[in-house]
């Protein structure tokens, strides 16, 4: 039997466990080359990382992810940790040859995701892969919207329609955490769930978002600071002290993509009732696509070839054993959850690494993710005045570059 | 018993027949003050005209609007005609002392809609009514929004998301018609669909748009001129000849509310699949609203009152007898349809005369709504840079002026 | 021009004022070999009957239904009063030589409707029409379900599920009506909504039900007696008396149809929540179609030739110019409402006569509901054995009768 | 640390693989007193439950369920095989001392389900434990419903509409499998998925079936033998031979359950397109559920205590912190998949070791299911004759045997 994949797992908070927890599953359900085993579990805080690692059943820990990095017995650096950490990580992990997985978005700034590209750039050339963990692209519904797409079902796309609505700030005395710390977490709901549409209509698409016209919005300028600063259950603490929220709340812009669409697109955490309504509507001259992650196993499909009379759109249970993904776990019929995503991913990951099929995205992927997020800000600082996205044309596509 | 009110309907295409369904039925379902009834149905050809009236059931026919407009018989004109009729008409209307039912937009640019605002104000200080005909606020559904909204169920309202999207265009091949004509409509998806959005969207929150940052954009440059260039049935006739379409195929563009909320709004005719989804979604600090016309008797609403486990959206099948327009009609849960909400609107109308409630949008109103139309135009031929709606401030908003 | 079709309606509560509204209405939208005019208005009282025939606009009334349906000038009687009363006014306007359209249920025995089937027979032989109000059948939804089924698109049929469920008795104080009186109303929940399942399924189908198994109950088996007995709004007056509930609340029966689907059929007026959910499934061994009259517009379509990974419920929107009746009224997209339906079956039956296509249903038919009916109540009182129809089978099938 | 739980999982097909992933899981999320592991993997064939173990990560395999159950090192027997060896198996291990968690239906008959529940009655007596695997009952959505009702917050109930529809038979040359086995298999869709819907419902309402009228029908009475007599896919091999369906292709029937109200119910494997619609929905005084296993994370609330201009379904997203089992998972709004409802299972089940809290459902419990089948079947075999159902009565309904 061929030797396991050793990973290390940067982080244990809710992202670390869901990746562990990813980890342990894949094997179970997917026909792997190698067998993943999480060999490391890396946290700051010594106690509390051993707790985690006796809670999420590994045996070893490390306080300092240089160490971890620089094991002879990892072979994958998994980053789970906020933006701000993930460039040091990973080039040190691609500087020791092990692949990096990192969670998304790549980095809080794009000079930093430049030159983590670039660092993987010089890594795949010794055989290192790099991902980046956008981890709803593996919903089975997505993966099917971007094959019909790809097929040509949908004609020329003129029309995108992404929204990404939560709704956990809406109660303006729900307290500061790191979230809403801009050195931190690099900027609001636009780097946090914003990053995810544009990269999922990307990716549907096949093509970039060449530029933007936008609009940030902060609705509640401070929130209260409560000892735990990571907590969001409470409602402050009895100083009545609040502390300045430093990102977005809200982000909307318009966008025009390099094949001709034209994209609206909104990230909130105020949308109340809509609890992780991560939504992607593609209208073309054949067909169209809706998807709604609140109905995360549906897909809905209309397809302009039907006869008029019989023409709507079809919801698709994606959960056929001829589907993404879906053949590997249950009955049709038998919907997947939000941890499975997970499970895919590493699969895939798994599936990429001794000459696999490149996984994607990649980090050069991922810096075009981050292009995007930095035109929004500079437009929105600029009266929504439409600003290109840099690197997007004839010569620099990411999707070319790829194909 | 009271002297009937006397209609003349100046145009009998798709919407003067709808108007003219309207007067001849709402008498039947709503006790109204005076009895309507269409006096003369005018149009420019006689044959057409006569063979309109015949099919519609009335007796007398004009092909001279100046002259059904000075007939003593007739206490209200109702424009059923393209937007760049409308001022001329009405302002001859109202100078000879008749109420006027305009259809929106209210004009094709702002310039003749405060001309109709001023002829308006002037004439209401005879007594003399305006109205301008968005159909969709009469949709019981929104009717309950509206009130929703004003009782504070929803709180401070942070995002309004207004889509109309229909897909009457996707066949690139699909003939011109005067839609696409800037000279006769004004606009394209903007005027003729966006502005339900802009009046739904600003009469439900009782607030004004106070700027705009917007996109138009034009997906098929040309048409087949087609022999009847009303159609839109074929394909073009043989000689394969092909007009210029002047107007926008689609328009977004973000907005900033006077009153702190954020808006997104989409119009488009190339949604595939889409037939008439005139959609809104309001999320505030305590409640939401969804509404789909395509789903015109129900209205979603979250109620952020309610105990936390027992959240979600509602869906209000909007039939009750308690319920806005509904229970003139039918029992519970026996819905209505498009045609009826003209019944609704002439139902109005006719209850505000001789010193009713005054009815909304007046011109005044509907200029409001020219108003961010124009802005939006600025807008996307600047770089889609923020323009700010003229007359929205603290001493010029609509809605404190009607106060 | 043809001399108009001139209708006496009998009856002036909420169907006659819907029968009426669509009789003024049918001439607007469809192209009509002649033109309909309601000549007559009859009630019992003569003061109510004036007074809704004023606010109705209809000129002429008659307080008795035999004088109504001599008259000369009278060609169809439209019978809308309760189903006690049926037999004898649609009797004697077929004797008349009168087109009969009556109100459904046909009558509230079997025996009365094989009465009036028997003359409609006799009637047809010499030209006179009769048709039954089974209104749901004119939704555009459920008229594309059968053409659906016709076509063989659901090929073999093996399950239909209908529900017909209403809440208006929820409330255990809401008062006793007609609707609550055997000898009134014939029975209960059964035959004022079970009916309409049991017509649409067997129209849909194109087949008839051979046997049932059922279950009636009355949950709630007094009411206050209200002063006036007709109303339902009341919680009942001071006295506290209460009267005997004669009827079923609820009916439920299983069922098998003569060619080898299995049904499911509920009619309830108790399922708190659903106003007036009529929903029909049908699943074939090539396709399944489900509908829910909440949502009338919208018609679910499964097809099972779909490529696997494509297969969904398409929610077909049956608002487009080529689905059934729509092309009459709006542009794609605007849907229709109740009212609308009634507008559908009177101009079905204006086209029927003079030797038009015969109308559907007949009295013949809607004699075959009938027996589904009874058969239902003999099988609830006999301990729910299975129950076969009365004359279905090779040679007596309705369907059969009319191919 | 408490000493773990060592369990012996019997059966290594769909059912056992989700048992194991769920054993394995349910420590990661779940704070629980003990720590369970997977002793042994039992199956008859030693290199396929070698090759099962290999995959699914355990270490130790038995092909002697006698050996596994007497194993020193085991505490608990989990059984995944099918029905007509539950009940050998289990009274083994419950003599042996092991606490038991059977698959439902509990067994093939009543007489071996009166046989479990009375070897369980006596094992309780010594402090093991039954249990038996209805697993949808773990759904958040389903056990939120339970708790609705129980609070009274849907008054009296008056009906219960249960339907469970699956399509995998639909093709009428699917080949032969044991479920499709009377020997193995007991029943068909009656057993394999109807016995959910009764568990359900009964579980829910807090109340017991006490009579059904019912029908059974086999569509396709004989299918292709295929080499592989448990597979599924193909369309039998070239031989043309076909053997004898033994079982219900569906099962229908009406029901009254102990406390009044009335059920209808439905199970089937030929509904075309409903891929495993397991639905719910209960109608009360005060307000009604639906569900739809379609849309596991989500249930349909219809409040009427709201105000009448208010009131709709609400649609509940599961998912909060405050739901039943979500809290353990992801943030409010990521949904939970069909794998997760077998980790809730055996979380519940490990609680209830060492004098925790009885779990639900016991064999006893279960034997009432069994109990309701064996009525369908005698109702059926007897014209749909009304048949009473075992044991419920005022002394000895399930539900207050155990209260």
């Amino acid at each position: 039997m061929s030797r396991p994949v050793r990973i290390a797992v940067v982080g244990h908070a809710f992202m670390g466990a869901a990746h562990i927890h990813a980890w342990r599953t894949a094997p179970r359900f997917f026909d792997l080359p190698r067998h993943p085993e999480v060999a490391v579990l890396v946290g700051r805080d010594e106690a509390r990382t051993r707790a985690a690692a006796d809670r999420l059943g590994i045996a070893e820990i490390e306080t300092d992810w240089r160490a971890a990095v620089a094991r002879e017995d990892v072979d994958v650096v998994d980053i789970c940790t906020p933006g701000n950490t993930h460039a040091a990580i990973a080039e040190a992990a691609l500087a020791a040859g092990k692949h990096v997985l990192c969670e998304k978005p790549l980095a809080n700034s794009v000079a930093e995701a430049e030159s983590m590209a670039a660092a993987a750039e010089e890594a795949a050339a010794r055989g290192v892969r790099t991902f980046c963990g956008f981890s709803y692209r593996r919903t089975p519904a997505l993966t099917l919207a971007r094959t019909l797409v790809e097929d040509g079902r949908l004609g020329e796309i003129r029309h995108v329609r992404a929204q990404y609505l939560q709704d956990w700030l809406s109660d303006a005395d729900a307290p500061l955490n790191w979230r809403l710390d801009r050195e931190t977490a690099g900027s609001g709901a636009l780097g946090d769930i914003g990053a995810h549409s544009v990269d999922a209509a990307q990716w549907v698409l096949g093509d970039s978002i060449a530029g933007v016209s936008a609009l940030l919005h902060t609705f509640v300028p401070t929130r209260p600071v409560s000892g735990d600063a990571q907590g969001l259950g409470g409602s402050g603490d009895a100083s009545g002290e609040r502390g300045p929220v430093t990102v977005d709340d809200a982000a909307a812009f318009t966008a025009r993509f390099a094949g001709g669409a034209v994209g609206v697109f909104e990230a909130t955490r105020y949308a109340l009732g809509r609890r992780n309504a991560n939504r992607l509507e593609i209208n073309g001259s054949r067909g169209s696509l809706a998807f709604d992650f609140e109905r995360m196993n549906e897909l809905e499909f209309f397809d302009g070839d039907d006869p008029t009379a019989e023409q709507g759109f079809r919801t698709i249970h994606v959960t056929d054993a001829d589907h993404p993904y879906a053949g590997n776990w249950w009955p049709a019929g038998h919907g997947l959850g939000y941890g499975d995503l997970f499970v895919h991913q590493v699969a895939d990951v798994v599936a990429a690494l001794d000459g696999g099929e490149p996984v994607r995205p990649d980090f050069r992927e991922a810096l075009g993710v981050q292009r995007v997020l930095h035109a929004v800000e500079t437009s929105a600082a600029d009266a929504s005045r439409f600003t290109p996205v840099a690197g997007v044309g004839p010569d620099s596509s990411g999707e070319e570059a790829e194909g």
